[in-house]
């Protein structure tokens, strides 16, 4: 079960200047950075609200470390902006394989790894009215229940 | 002082028809539905969970009333997708002013109306890195504080 926004997804050029701009705009900090070689990118989360399901939301700022990233490629059409939205669950094995039961195309065929040791998979856009939209189970609801 | 992500702001071309993929796909029901003729837009709002400083985010459908609102031109570039995100603030008018002086644009003299009653207004995608960006005071908020 989807309990929450756990991120939305934004991608951009320079992470050193959106990270700024969003600390010098809104007073935002960085509570998160990683570079994620399997995706292509370098990251900074921001922690905007804790949720109701002990989770919180994030910002998560992405930059491609490589043009042929998934986000590289995307940043290349598009521009900066929304790259994907993120739900957070506890089950992200089970809330994907329930999902793609209903004929929505799951990009992975098992979660991979994202940020902060969170498992996530992706849905395909075209099956989500246009929204490119993330699964995730964070660390630490998967150390507290298994 | 943002506090919350309040709304994914999602355009499509068939309200009723996202709406049913949101409930289908992930069993997310309908929280508020509205017409905003100021805007040219039909709404309909899925809270996806509860805030730390006592909000909720919602997921918020958006389907032009007319080719010529801001939401119909976006879709006919664009296609579905995100089309803005918004953080909460208990003092849109504030944060506001603050952020233009920082030489942001923001696109209202004076917030509008939002979404069951709250008071709202957007920043330029193009200073804030390629996110059109709302700032919304719930109407809740604004009755317990004023």
């Amino acid at each position: 079960m989807l309990t929450r926004i756990d991120h939305i997804g934004i991608a951009c050029h320079d992470l050193d200047a959106t990270v700024e701009f969003y600390r010098s705009t809104y007073g935002f900090e960085v509570f998160h950075t990683e570079v994620n070689e399997e995706q292509g990118v370098r990251e900074a989360m921001i922690k905007i609200n804790e949720t109701s399901d002990g989770g919180a939301t994030y910002l998560q700022l992405l930059e491609p470390t490589r043009e042929d990233s998934a986000v590289g490629k995307w940043l290349a059409k598009n521009g900066e902006g929304v790259h994907h939205i993120a739900f957070g669950t506890a089950d992200v094995d089970g809330d994907a394989a329930d999902i793609r039961g209903k004929g929505v195309r799951v990009l992975y065929d098992e979660p991979r790894r994202g940020t902060m040791g969170s498992r996530i998979t992706f849905l395909h856009p075209k099956d989500c009215h246009g929204v490119l939209t993330e699964l995730v189970t964070s660390a630490a609801v998967e150390s507290a229940e298994h």
